[in-house]
Protein backbone atom coordinates (compact mmCIF):
# COMPACT_ATOMS: atom_id res chain seq x y z
CA UNK A 1 0.00 0.00 0.00
CA UNK A 2 1.63 3.44 -0.99
CA UNK A 3 2.22 6.36 1.29
CA UNK A 4 -0.88 8.27 0.65
CA UNK A 5 -3.32 5.05 0.84
CA UNK A 6 -1.73 4.97 4.28
CA UNK A 7 -2.51 8.67 4.85
CA UNK A 8 -5.78 7.67 3.68
CA UNK A 9 -5.27 10.83 0.71
CA UNK A 10 -6.97 10.84 -2.26
CA UNK A 11 -4.98 10.41 -5.40
CA UNK A 12 -6.45 9.99 -9.03
CA UNK A 13 -3.79 7.08 -8.88
CA UNK A 14 -5.38 5.06 -5.83
CA UNK A 15 -8.78 6.01 -5.87
CA UNK A 16 -10.44 3.08 -5.37
CA UNK A 17 -7.46 1.40 -3.08
CA UNK A 18 -8.94 4.55 -0.85
CA UNK A 19 -11.82 4.09 -0.77
CA UNK A 20 -11.81 0.48 0.16
CA UNK A 21 -9.75 1.29 2.71
CA UNK A 22 -11.83 3.23 4.32
CA UNK A 23 -14.61 0.77 5.14
CA UNK A 24 -12.24 -1.77 6.50
CA UNK A 25 -14.00 -1.35 9.82
CA UNK A 26 -17.78 -2.65 9.00
CA UNK A 27 -18.97 -4.89 10.87
CA UNK A 28 -20.69 -7.08 7.90
CA UNK A 29 -18.33 -9.21 6.24
CA UNK A 30 -20.08 -9.57 3.22
CA UNK A 31 -21.14 -5.62 3.11
CA UNK A 32 -17.24 -4.50 3.02
CA UNK A 33 -16.61 -7.35 0.06
CA UNK A 34 -19.91 -6.23 -1.97
CA UNK A 35 -18.87 -2.76 -1.11
CA UNK A 36 -14.88 -3.72 -2.39
CA UNK A 37 -16.53 -5.16 -5.67
CA UNK A 38 -19.00 -1.90 -6.62
CA UNK A 39 -15.78 0.41 -5.63
CA UNK A 40 -13.27 -0.79 -7.55
CA UNK A 41 -15.35 -1.57 -10.81
CA UNK A 42 -17.16 2.12 -9.97
CA UNK A 43 -13.38 4.18 -10.53
CA UNK A 44 -12.34 1.59 -13.32
CA UNK A 45 -15.40 2.72 -15.12
CA UNK A 46 -15.27 6.42 -14.23
CA UNK A 47 -11.56 6.11 -15.04
CA UNK A 48 -12.52 4.82 -18.23
CA UNK A 49 -15.17 6.86 -19.14
CA UNK A 50 -13.54 10.45 -17.92
CA UNK A 51 -16.79 11.63 -17.88
CA UNK A 52 -16.67 15.50 -17.68
CA UNK A 53 -18.59 17.26 -14.88
CA UNK A 54 -21.32 17.83 -17.12
CA UNK A 55 -21.99 14.16 -17.64
CA UNK A 56 -21.59 13.14 -14.43
CA UNK A 57 -24.33 16.04 -13.68
CA UNK A 58 -26.31 13.94 -16.26
CA UNK A 59 -25.92 10.58 -14.35
CA UNK A 60 -26.67 12.45 -11.07
CA UNK A 61 -30.07 13.75 -12.49
CA UNK A 62 -30.55 10.37 -14.13
CA UNK A 63 -30.42 8.75 -11.09
CA UNK A 64 -32.47 10.97 -9.41
CA UNK A 65 -35.73 11.03 -11.75
CA UNK A 66 -35.46 7.19 -11.91
CA UNK A 67 -35.68 7.29 -8.25
CA UNK A 68 -38.65 9.84 -8.48
CA UNK A 69 -40.19 7.64 -11.27
CA UNK A 70 -40.91 5.29 -8.52
CA UNK A 71 -43.89 4.51 -6.04
CA UNK A 72 -46.19 2.06 -4.86
CA UNK A 73 -46.74 0.89 -8.67
CA UNK A 74 -44.35 1.40 -10.38
CA UNK A 75 -40.09 0.43 -9.78
CA UNK A 76 -38.17 2.41 -12.81
CA UNK A 77 -34.76 0.59 -10.90
CA UNK A 78 -36.40 -2.97 -11.68
CA UNK A 79 -36.93 -1.55 -15.36
CA UNK A 80 -33.23 -0.27 -15.40
CA UNK A 81 -31.96 -3.50 -14.12
CA UNK A 82 -34.06 -4.91 -16.25
CA UNK A 83 -33.22 -3.39 -19.93
CA UNK A 84 -29.70 -3.52 -18.42
CA UNK A 85 -29.42 -7.58 -18.06
CA UNK A 86 -28.64 -7.35 -14.51
CA UNK A 87 -31.91 -8.71 -13.56
CA UNK A 88 -31.66 -11.90 -15.77
CA UNK A 89 -28.08 -12.30 -14.76
CA UNK A 90 -29.05 -12.17 -11.03
CA UNK A 91 -31.58 -14.74 -12.09
CA UNK A 92 -29.14 -17.15 -13.73
CA UNK A 93 -26.79 -16.77 -11.15
CA UNK A 94 -29.27 -17.88 -8.55
CA UNK A 95 -30.77 -20.82 -11.32
CA UNK A 96 -27.73 -22.37 -12.67
CA UNK A 97 -29.87 -25.70 -13.37
CA UNK A 98 -28.13 -29.25 -14.21
CA UNK A 99 -27.77 -30.66 -17.53
CA UNK A 100 -31.39 -31.80 -18.83
CA UNK A 101 -33.33 -29.52 -17.01
CA UNK A 102 -35.89 -26.51 -18.08
CA UNK A 103 -34.06 -22.78 -17.91
CA UNK A 104 -35.21 -20.58 -15.89
CA UNK A 105 -36.00 -16.60 -16.45
CA UNK A 106 -37.47 -13.29 -14.76
CA UNK A 107 -40.59 -13.79 -12.80
CA UNK A 108 -41.86 -10.32 -13.70
CA UNK A 109 -43.92 -7.48 -11.59
CA UNK A 110 -47.25 -9.01 -12.66
CA UNK A 111 -47.12 -12.29 -10.45
CA UNK A 112 -50.18 -12.52 -7.82
CA UNK A 113 -50.01 -14.94 -5.07
CA UNK A 114 -53.15 -16.17 -4.38
CA UNK A 115 -54.51 -17.01 -8.44
CA UNK A 116 -57.53 -19.56 -7.82
CA UNK A 117 -56.77 -23.23 -8.22
CA UNK A 118 -58.42 -24.85 -11.25
CA UNK A 119 -59.70 -28.25 -12.52
CA UNK A 120 -57.33 -29.52 -15.38
CA UNK A 121 -58.61 -27.94 -18.53
CA UNK A 122 -60.06 -24.96 -17.38
CA UNK A 123 -60.26 -21.71 -19.22
CA UNK A 124 -58.40 -19.44 -17.44
CA UNK A 125 -59.76 -16.13 -19.97
CA UNK A 126 -62.38 -15.05 -18.44
CA UNK A 127 -63.63 -12.36 -20.60
CA UNK A 128 -63.84 -14.37 -23.99
CA UNK A 129 -61.03 -12.00 -25.85
CA UNK A 130 -58.35 -13.04 -28.13
CA UNK A 131 -57.92 -15.86 -30.30
CA UNK A 132 -58.30 -19.04 -28.03
CA UNK A 133 -55.42 -21.65 -27.09
CA UNK A 134 -55.00 -25.26 -25.57
CA UNK A 135 -51.59 -24.99 -23.20
CA UNK A 136 -50.36 -28.76 -22.00
CA UNK A 137 -47.90 -30.53 -21.73
CA UNK A 138 -45.83 -32.90 -18.48
CA UNK A 139 -43.86 -31.81 -15.68
CA UNK A 140 -40.73 -34.29 -15.78
CA UNK A 141 -37.99 -34.84 -13.55
CA UNK A 142 -33.94 -35.14 -15.16
CA UNK A 143 -34.36 -39.06 -15.22
CA UNK A 144 -37.18 -38.48 -17.25
CA UNK A 145 -40.11 -39.61 -15.05
CA UNK A 146 -43.11 -37.90 -14.33
CA UNK A 147 -44.00 -35.98 -11.43
CA UNK A 148 -47.24 -36.07 -10.33
CA UNK A 149 -49.67 -33.70 -8.47
CA UNK A 150 -46.42 -30.88 -9.37
CA UNK A 151 -48.16 -27.40 -8.98
CA UNK A 152 -48.40 -25.19 -11.74
CA UNK A 153 -48.71 -21.42 -11.74
CA UNK A 154 -49.69 -19.83 -15.08
CA UNK A 155 -50.76 -15.98 -16.14
CA UNK A 156 -50.65 -14.10 -18.83
CA UNK A 157 -51.26 -10.74 -20.80
CA UNK A 158 -54.38 -10.54 -22.67
CA UNK A 159 -54.33 -10.06 -26.54
CA UNK A 160 -53.84 -6.29 -25.88
CA UNK A 161 -50.78 -6.94 -23.86
CA UNK A 162 -52.25 -5.96 -20.67
CA UNK A 163 -51.87 -8.25 -17.46
CA UNK A 164 -55.20 -7.93 -15.62
CA UNK A 165 -53.93 -6.25 -12.54
CA UNK A 166 -52.99 -3.20 -15.31
CA UNK A 167 -56.51 -3.49 -16.28
CA UNK A 168 -58.53 -2.90 -12.98
CA UNK A 169 -62.08 -2.88 -13.55
CA UNK A 170 -61.58 -3.34 -17.82
CA UNK A 171 -60.68 -6.91 -16.60
CA UNK A 172 -62.40 -9.56 -14.57
CA UNK A 173 -59.90 -10.27 -11.45
CA UNK A 174 -57.89 -13.14 -11.97
CA UNK A 175 -58.38 -12.87 -15.57
CA UNK A 176 -55.98 -15.42 -17.33
CA UNK A 177 -54.17 -16.59 -13.82
CA UNK A 178 -54.70 -20.14 -12.38
CA UNK A 179 -52.98 -23.16 -10.23
CA UNK A 180 -52.99 -26.26 -11.88
CA UNK A 181 -52.31 -30.04 -10.28
CA UNK A 182 -50.42 -32.69 -12.64
CA UNK A 183 -52.20 -35.92 -13.49
CA UNK A 184 -50.71 -39.31 -12.05
CA UNK A 185 -48.93 -39.21 -15.46
CA UNK A 186 -47.36 -35.97 -14.83
CA UNK A 187 -49.82 -34.37 -17.40
CA UNK A 188 -51.44 -30.67 -17.54
CA UNK A 189 -53.50 -28.87 -19.84
CA UNK A 190 -55.43 -25.60 -19.64
CA UNK A 191 -57.36 -22.84 -21.98
CA UNK A 192 -55.97 -19.55 -22.28
CA UNK A 193 -55.55 -17.06 -25.24
CA UNK A 194 -52.54 -16.87 -27.50
CA UNK A 195 -50.62 -14.11 -25.85
CA UNK A 196 -49.19 -10.47 -27.56
CA UNK A 197 -46.29 -8.83 -27.47
CA UNK A 198 -46.37 -5.63 -24.78
CA UNK A 199 -44.24 -2.68 -23.82
CA UNK A 200 -42.72 -2.24 -20.80
CA UNK A 201 -43.95 1.28 -19.05
CA UNK A 202 -41.91 3.55 -20.96
CA UNK A 203 -42.58 7.00 -20.27
CA UNK A 204 -40.14 7.15 -17.36
CA UNK A 205 -36.24 8.16 -17.77
CA UNK A 206 -35.55 4.25 -18.61
CA UNK A 207 -37.76 4.53 -21.54
CA UNK A 208 -36.31 7.72 -22.25
CA UNK A 209 -32.55 5.65 -22.03
CA UNK A 210 -33.94 3.11 -24.41
CA UNK A 211 -35.17 5.37 -26.95
CA UNK A 212 -31.79 7.11 -27.09
CA UNK A 213 -30.14 3.87 -27.46
CA UNK A 214 -32.20 3.20 -30.38
CA UNK A 215 -33.90 0.46 -28.74
CA UNK A 216 -37.87 -0.51 -28.27
CA UNK A 217 -39.65 -1.41 -25.20
CA UNK A 218 -41.52 -4.46 -26.12
CA UNK A 219 -41.06 -8.40 -24.45
CA UNK A 220 -42.12 -10.83 -27.11
CA UNK A 221 -45.45 -12.78 -26.09
CA UNK A 222 -45.24 -15.68 -23.59
CA UNK A 223 -46.80 -17.29 -20.69
CA UNK A 224 -45.46 -17.16 -17.45
CA UNK A 225 -45.14 -20.14 -15.06
CA UNK A 226 -43.84 -20.76 -11.75
CA UNK A 227 -43.42 -24.93 -11.45
CA UNK A 228 -43.03 -26.39 -7.82
CA UNK A 229 -43.48 -30.00 -6.97
CA UNK A 230 -42.04 -31.95 -3.85
CA UNK A 231 -38.43 -32.62 -4.03
CA UNK A 232 -37.47 -30.41 -7.13
CA UNK A 233 -36.29 -26.83 -6.95
CA UNK A 234 -38.70 -24.80 -7.90
CA UNK A 235 -38.73 -23.41 -11.89
CA UNK A 236 -39.67 -20.04 -12.62
CA UNK A 237 -39.77 -19.07 -16.53
CA UNK A 238 -41.81 -17.96 -19.30
CA UNK A 239 -42.58 -20.32 -22.71
CA UNK A 240 -42.20 -17.65 -25.90
CA UNK A 241 -43.77 -17.66 -29.29
CA UNK A 242 -41.18 -17.53 -31.83
CA UNK A 243 -42.69 -15.74 -34.15
CA UNK A 244 -43.00 -13.02 -32.14
CA UNK A 245 -42.02 -10.13 -33.91
CA UNK A 246 -39.58 -9.21 -31.07
CA UNK A 247 -38.71 -12.97 -30.19
CA UNK A 248 -34.70 -11.78 -30.97
CA UNK A 249 -34.87 -8.78 -29.01
CA UNK A 250 -36.51 -8.52 -25.78
CA UNK A 251 -36.44 -5.36 -23.91
CA UNK A 252 -35.28 -7.41 -20.72
CA UNK A 253 -33.49 -10.40 -22.44
CA UNK A 254 -35.99 -12.99 -21.11
CA UNK A 255 -35.56 -15.14 -24.00
CA UNK A 256 -33.89 -18.70 -24.23
CA UNK A 257 -33.33 -20.95 -27.23
CA UNK A 258 -34.60 -23.44 -24.56
CA UNK A 259 -37.69 -21.59 -24.01
CA UNK A 260 -39.39 -21.29 -27.24
CA UNK A 261 -43.07 -23.04 -27.70
CA UNK A 262 -44.41 -23.74 -31.00
CA UNK A 263 -47.92 -22.32 -31.24
CA UNK A 264 -49.76 -24.05 -33.71
CA UNK A 265 -52.98 -23.08 -35.62
CA UNK A 266 -55.60 -26.39 -35.24
CA UNK A 267 -58.48 -25.61 -38.11
CA UNK A 268 -59.52 -29.58 -37.93
CA UNK A 269 -63.20 -29.22 -36.60
CA UNK A 270 -62.60 -32.97 -34.64
CA UNK A 271 -59.56 -31.31 -32.93
CA UNK A 272 -61.75 -28.30 -32.45
CA UNK A 273 -64.54 -30.33 -30.75
CA UNK A 274 -61.88 -32.49 -28.42
CA UNK A 275 -60.18 -29.72 -27.19
CA UNK A 276 -63.89 -27.77 -26.40
CA UNK A 277 -63.62 -25.17 -28.68
CA UNK A 278 -66.22 -23.81 -31.44
CA UNK A 279 -63.31 -22.56 -33.59
CA UNK A 280 -59.90 -22.98 -34.88
CA UNK A 281 -57.62 -22.49 -32.14
CA UNK A 282 -53.64 -22.36 -31.00
CA UNK A 283 -51.97 -25.56 -29.76
CA UNK A 284 -49.05 -25.08 -27.48
CA UNK A 285 -47.40 -28.24 -26.43
CA UNK A 286 -44.60 -27.49 -23.68
CA UNK A 287 -42.92 -29.94 -21.12
CA UNK A 288 -40.77 -28.84 -18.47
CA UNK A 289 -37.83 -30.93 -16.47
CA UNK A 290 -37.71 -29.92 -12.69
CA UNK A 291 -34.47 -30.57 -11.01
CA UNK A 292 -34.01 -32.50 -7.79
CA UNK A 293 -33.70 -30.09 -4.75
CA UNK A 294 -30.25 -29.88 -3.76
CA UNK B 1 -19.14 -13.31 -31.27
CA UNK B 2 -21.22 -16.67 -30.82
CA UNK B 3 -24.27 -17.79 -32.13
CA UNK B 4 -26.40 -16.51 -28.86
CA UNK B 5 -25.38 -13.11 -29.85
CA UNK B 6 -25.89 -12.85 -33.08
CA UNK B 7 -29.44 -14.24 -31.87
CA UNK B 8 -29.69 -12.02 -29.31
CA UNK B 9 -30.02 -14.82 -26.32
CA UNK B 10 -28.57 -14.23 -23.09
CA UNK B 11 -26.69 -16.53 -21.12
CA UNK B 12 -24.48 -15.95 -17.89
CA UNK B 13 -21.38 -16.23 -20.18
CA UNK B 14 -22.29 -13.84 -23.04
CA UNK B 15 -24.37 -11.35 -20.86
CA UNK B 16 -22.54 -8.04 -20.74
CA UNK B 17 -21.50 -9.16 -24.63
CA UNK B 18 -26.10 -9.47 -25.12
CA UNK B 19 -26.27 -6.21 -23.74
CA UNK B 20 -23.80 -4.18 -25.37
CA UNK B 21 -24.98 -5.03 -28.80
CA UNK B 22 -28.76 -4.20 -28.34
CA UNK B 23 -26.93 -0.68 -28.10
CA UNK B 24 -25.12 -0.70 -31.23
CA UNK B 25 -28.19 1.35 -33.44
CA UNK B 26 -27.35 4.61 -30.57
CA UNK B 27 -26.96 7.77 -32.80
CA UNK B 28 -24.75 9.38 -30.37
CA UNK B 29 -21.52 7.48 -30.11
CA UNK B 30 -20.88 8.77 -26.63
CA UNK B 31 -23.62 7.59 -24.98
CA UNK B 32 -23.19 4.15 -26.49
CA UNK B 33 -19.15 4.23 -25.57
CA UNK B 34 -20.58 5.09 -22.02
CA UNK B 35 -22.95 3.30 -21.83
CA UNK B 36 -20.89 -0.23 -23.23
CA UNK B 37 -18.30 0.74 -19.74
CA UNK B 38 -21.09 0.76 -17.59
CA UNK B 39 -22.93 -2.31 -18.70
CA UNK B 40 -19.25 -4.39 -18.96
CA UNK B 41 -18.46 -3.09 -15.20
CA UNK B 42 -22.03 -3.67 -14.35
CA UNK B 43 -22.05 -7.36 -15.38
CA UNK B 44 -18.73 -7.71 -14.34
CA UNK B 45 -19.12 -6.74 -10.45
CA UNK B 46 -22.59 -8.83 -10.47
CA UNK B 47 -20.50 -11.73 -11.40
CA UNK B 48 -18.16 -11.45 -8.95
CA UNK B 49 -20.72 -10.37 -6.05
CA UNK B 50 -23.24 -13.37 -6.85
CA UNK B 51 -25.57 -11.37 -5.76
CA UNK B 52 -28.71 -13.32 -3.39
CA UNK B 53 -32.36 -11.87 -5.10
CA UNK B 54 -32.59 -10.85 -1.90
CA UNK B 55 -29.50 -9.04 -1.67
CA UNK B 56 -30.51 -7.89 -5.67
CA UNK B 57 -33.82 -6.07 -4.16
CA UNK B 58 -31.84 -4.54 -1.49
CA UNK B 59 -30.05 -2.56 -3.84
CA UNK B 60 -32.67 -1.78 -6.09
CA UNK B 61 -34.11 -0.51 -2.42
CA UNK B 62 -31.62 1.46 -1.76
CA UNK B 63 -31.27 3.07 -4.80
CA UNK B 64 -34.88 4.55 -4.55
CA UNK B 65 -35.22 5.02 -1.12
CA UNK B 66 -31.64 7.65 -2.30
CA UNK B 67 -34.04 8.84 -5.03
CA UNK B 68 -36.77 9.46 -2.94
CA UNK B 69 -34.61 11.25 -0.39
CA UNK B 70 -33.62 13.69 -2.98
CA UNK B 71 -35.92 17.01 -3.76
CA UNK B 72 -34.96 20.81 -3.97
CA UNK B 73 -32.67 21.32 -1.06
CA UNK B 74 -31.14 17.71 -0.44
CA UNK B 75 -29.33 15.65 -2.90
CA UNK B 76 -28.59 12.03 -1.75
CA UNK B 77 -27.19 10.64 -5.08
CA UNK B 78 -24.16 13.48 -5.14
CA UNK B 79 -23.89 12.37 -1.37
CA UNK B 80 -23.58 8.76 -2.47
CA UNK B 81 -21.08 9.89 -5.17
CA UNK B 82 -19.12 11.80 -2.89
CA UNK B 83 -18.62 9.01 -0.19
CA UNK B 84 -17.87 6.51 -2.52
CA UNK B 85 -14.75 9.17 -4.09
CA UNK B 86 -16.68 9.13 -7.06
CA UNK B 87 -17.17 12.57 -7.20
CA UNK B 88 -13.28 13.49 -6.15
CA UNK B 89 -11.83 11.19 -8.65
CA UNK B 90 -13.94 13.29 -11.60
CA UNK B 91 -12.51 16.04 -10.13
CA UNK B 92 -9.19 14.49 -10.40
CA UNK B 93 -10.24 13.79 -14.26
CA UNK B 94 -11.04 17.29 -15.27
CA UNK B 95 -8.17 19.08 -13.10
CA UNK B 96 -4.98 17.42 -14.18
CA UNK B 97 -2.78 20.35 -13.05
CA UNK B 98 1.07 21.11 -14.36
CA UNK B 99 3.79 20.06 -11.86
CA UNK B 100 4.00 22.62 -9.59
CA UNK B 101 0.48 24.49 -9.77
CA UNK B 102 -1.99 24.10 -6.42
CA UNK B 103 -4.43 20.94 -6.81
CA UNK B 104 -8.01 20.92 -6.64
CA UNK B 105 -10.46 20.15 -4.46
CA UNK B 106 -14.45 19.04 -4.77
CA UNK B 107 -16.50 22.59 -5.01
CA UNK B 108 -19.05 21.47 -2.74
CA UNK B 109 -23.16 21.94 -2.21
CA UNK B 110 -22.88 25.57 -0.63
CA UNK B 111 -21.14 28.07 -3.10
CA UNK B 112 -23.56 30.73 -3.83
CA UNK B 113 -22.93 32.31 -6.87
CA UNK B 114 -23.73 36.35 -5.91
CA UNK B 115 -21.53 36.67 -2.83
CA UNK B 116 -20.46 40.22 -2.37
CA UNK B 117 -17.10 42.38 -3.31
CA UNK B 118 -15.15 43.26 -0.79
CA UNK B 119 -11.88 45.20 0.08
CA UNK B 120 -8.53 43.25 0.99
CA UNK B 121 -8.60 43.06 4.69
CA UNK B 122 -12.47 43.11 5.32
CA UNK B 123 -13.97 40.50 7.88
CA UNK B 124 -16.38 38.12 5.96
CA UNK B 125 -17.32 36.79 9.14
CA UNK B 126 -20.72 39.53 10.04
CA UNK B 127 -21.87 38.04 13.59
CA UNK B 128 -18.98 37.68 15.65
CA UNK B 129 -18.92 34.43 16.13
CA UNK B 130 -16.37 32.34 17.03
CA UNK B 131 -11.99 32.52 16.85
CA UNK B 132 -10.81 35.34 14.69
CA UNK B 133 -8.48 34.22 11.85
CA UNK B 134 -6.75 36.27 9.68
CA UNK B 135 -6.11 34.42 5.95
CA UNK B 136 -3.48 36.05 3.77
CA UNK B 137 -1.43 34.57 0.86
CA UNK B 138 -0.23 35.30 -2.98
CA UNK B 139 -1.77 34.23 -6.22
CA UNK B 140 1.09 32.79 -8.32
CA UNK B 141 2.05 31.61 -11.74
CA UNK B 142 3.88 28.13 -12.15
CA UNK B 143 6.99 30.13 -12.86
CA UNK B 144 6.82 31.94 -9.34
CA UNK B 145 5.42 35.59 -10.58
CA UNK B 146 2.89 37.31 -9.71
CA UNK B 147 -0.87 37.49 -10.64
CA UNK B 148 -2.65 40.92 -9.55
CA UNK B 149 -6.61 41.62 -10.31
CA UNK B 150 -7.20 37.60 -9.60
CA UNK B 151 -10.67 36.88 -8.16
CA UNK B 152 -10.49 35.12 -5.23
CA UNK B 153 -14.31 34.08 -3.85
CA UNK B 154 -14.33 32.19 -0.29
CA UNK B 155 -16.56 30.83 2.06
CA UNK B 156 -16.44 28.85 4.78
CA UNK B 157 -18.70 27.32 7.90
CA UNK B 158 -18.92 28.84 10.97
CA UNK B 159 -17.17 28.09 14.27
CA UNK B 160 -20.29 25.27 14.19
CA UNK B 161 -20.28 23.74 11.16
CA UNK B 162 -22.72 25.20 9.59
CA UNK B 163 -22.98 27.67 5.95
CA UNK B 164 -25.12 30.77 5.87
CA UNK B 165 -27.40 28.93 3.52
CA UNK B 166 -27.81 26.24 6.45
CA UNK B 167 -29.28 28.88 8.84
CA UNK B 168 -31.30 31.35 7.12
CA UNK B 169 -32.68 33.51 9.57
CA UNK B 170 -29.69 32.48 12.04
CA UNK B 171 -26.71 33.66 10.52
CA UNK B 172 -26.72 36.88 8.35
CA UNK B 173 -27.15 36.51 4.67
CA UNK B 174 -23.75 35.57 2.90
CA UNK B 175 -22.18 35.11 6.58
CA UNK B 176 -18.23 33.87 5.74
CA UNK B 177 -18.44 34.54 1.90
CA UNK B 178 -17.08 37.56 -0.14
CA UNK B 179 -15.26 38.29 -3.13
CA UNK B 180 -11.25 39.89 -2.83
CA UNK B 181 -8.88 40.83 -5.45
CA UNK B 182 -5.44 40.41 -5.15
CA UNK B 183 -3.29 43.93 -5.38
CA UNK B 184 0.21 43.96 -7.53
CA UNK B 185 2.25 41.86 -6.12
CA UNK B 186 -0.65 39.17 -5.94
CA UNK B 187 -1.45 39.50 -2.71
CA UNK B 188 -4.67 38.99 -0.80
CA UNK B 189 -5.80 38.92 2.76
CA UNK B 190 -9.12 38.75 4.53
CA UNK B 191 -10.59 38.01 8.07
CA UNK B 192 -12.95 35.32 8.79
CA UNK B 193 -13.24 32.39 11.89
CA UNK B 194 -11.46 29.40 12.41
CA UNK B 195 -13.53 26.86 10.66
CA UNK B 196 -14.77 23.92 12.69
CA UNK B 197 -15.22 19.86 11.24
CA UNK B 198 -18.96 19.12 10.15
CA UNK B 199 -21.18 16.43 9.29
CA UNK B 200 -22.26 15.49 5.70
CA UNK B 201 -26.53 15.27 6.31
CA UNK B 202 -25.95 11.73 7.35
CA UNK B 203 -30.23 10.86 8.16
CA UNK B 204 -30.57 9.66 5.15
CA UNK B 205 -29.52 6.28 2.98
CA UNK B 206 -25.91 7.53 2.65
CA UNK B 207 -26.05 7.94 6.22
CA UNK B 208 -26.97 4.39 7.14
CA UNK B 209 -24.93 2.73 4.74
CA UNK B 210 -21.73 5.15 5.97
CA UNK B 211 -22.63 3.78 9.56
CA UNK B 212 -22.97 0.11 8.08
CA UNK B 213 -19.65 0.48 6.85
CA UNK B 214 -18.32 1.77 10.36
CA UNK B 215 -17.65 5.44 9.15
CA UNK B 216 -18.44 8.93 10.34
CA UNK B 217 -19.86 11.54 8.28
CA UNK B 218 -17.44 14.41 9.28
CA UNK B 219 -15.50 16.78 6.83
CA UNK B 220 -12.43 18.36 8.51
CA UNK B 221 -12.15 21.73 8.95
CA UNK B 222 -11.46 24.18 5.57
CA UNK B 223 -11.55 27.18 3.85
CA UNK B 224 -13.62 26.93 0.25
CA UNK B 225 -11.33 28.74 -2.96
CA UNK B 226 -12.64 29.61 -6.30
CA UNK B 227 -9.46 31.38 -7.76
CA UNK B 228 -9.88 33.46 -11.45
CA UNK B 229 -7.66 35.08 -13.04
CA UNK B 230 -6.91 36.36 -16.90
CA UNK B 231 -5.15 33.92 -18.77
CA UNK B 232 -4.68 30.82 -16.30
CA UNK B 233 -6.89 28.28 -15.79
CA UNK B 234 -9.55 28.58 -13.09
CA UNK B 235 -9.01 26.39 -9.58
CA UNK B 236 -11.65 25.00 -7.86
CA UNK B 237 -10.26 24.12 -4.32
CA UNK B 238 -10.12 24.03 -0.53
CA UNK B 239 -7.52 24.45 2.51
CA UNK B 240 -7.60 22.40 5.24
CA UNK B 241 -6.59 22.58 9.22
CA UNK B 242 -3.97 19.60 9.13
CA UNK B 243 -4.81 19.15 13.46
CA UNK B 244 -8.33 18.93 12.75
CA UNK B 245 -9.73 15.36 14.42
CA UNK B 246 -10.85 14.03 11.22
CA UNK B 247 -8.19 15.40 8.50
CA UNK B 248 -7.21 11.67 7.77
CA UNK B 249 -10.75 10.37 7.13
CA UNK B 250 -12.30 13.81 5.32
CA UNK B 251 -15.94 11.27 4.35
CA UNK B 252 -15.98 12.65 1.42
CA UNK B 253 -12.07 12.25 0.42
CA UNK B 254 -11.15 15.82 -0.15
CA UNK B 255 -8.07 15.96 1.33
CA UNK B 256 -4.84 16.35 -0.30
CA UNK B 257 -1.23 16.86 1.17
CA UNK B 258 -0.82 19.79 -0.74
CA UNK B 259 -3.69 21.41 0.66
CA UNK B 260 -3.11 21.39 4.39
CA UNK B 261 -2.85 25.16 5.60
CA UNK B 262 -1.30 25.50 9.10
CA UNK B 263 -3.60 28.10 11.64
CA UNK B 264 -1.09 29.32 13.89
CA UNK B 265 -2.30 31.21 17.24
CA UNK B 266 -1.08 34.66 17.29
CA UNK B 267 -1.17 35.88 21.35
CA UNK B 268 1.66 39.07 20.58
CA UNK B 269 -1.17 42.04 21.75
CA UNK B 270 1.42 44.23 18.56
CA UNK B 271 0.81 41.50 16.01
CA UNK B 272 -3.33 41.77 17.09
CA UNK B 273 -3.33 45.41 16.83
CA UNK B 274 -1.60 45.53 13.67
CA UNK B 275 -4.09 42.87 11.89
CA UNK B 276 -7.13 44.59 13.62
CA UNK B 277 -8.22 42.21 16.57
CA UNK B 278 -8.38 42.90 19.96
CA UNK B 279 -7.63 39.35 21.10
CA UNK B 280 -5.10 36.15 20.52
CA UNK B 281 -6.09 35.30 16.62
CA UNK B 282 -5.46 32.65 14.04
CA UNK B 283 -2.85 33.12 11.04
CA UNK B 284 -3.37 30.63 7.95
CA UNK B 285 -0.92 32.24 5.11
CA UNK B 286 -1.39 29.91 2.19
CA UNK B 287 -0.26 31.05 -1.67
CA UNK B 288 -1.95 29.25 -4.71
CA UNK B 289 -0.56 28.34 -8.11
CA UNK B 290 -2.53 29.01 -11.09
CA UNK B 291 -1.86 26.64 -14.18
CA UNK B 292 -1.58 29.01 -17.87
CA UNK B 293 -4.82 28.59 -19.28
CA UNK B 294 -4.39 25.64 -22.14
Amino acid sequence: MSASVEQGYFTEENSADVVISRNAAAKDARLREVMEVIVRHLHAAVKEIEPTEEEWFKAIMFLTDTGHMCNEWRQEFILLSDTLGVSMLVDAINNRKPSGASESTVLGPFHVADAPELPLGADICLDQKGEPMLVRGRILSTDGNPIANARIDVWQANDEGFYDVQQKGIQPDFNLRGVFRTNEKGEYWFRGVKPKYYPIPDDGPVGKLLASLGRHPYRPAHLHYIIKAEGFEPLTTHIFDPDDPYIDSDAVFGVKASLMAKFDKITDPVRQNEAGFDSPFFEVAHDFVLAPRN
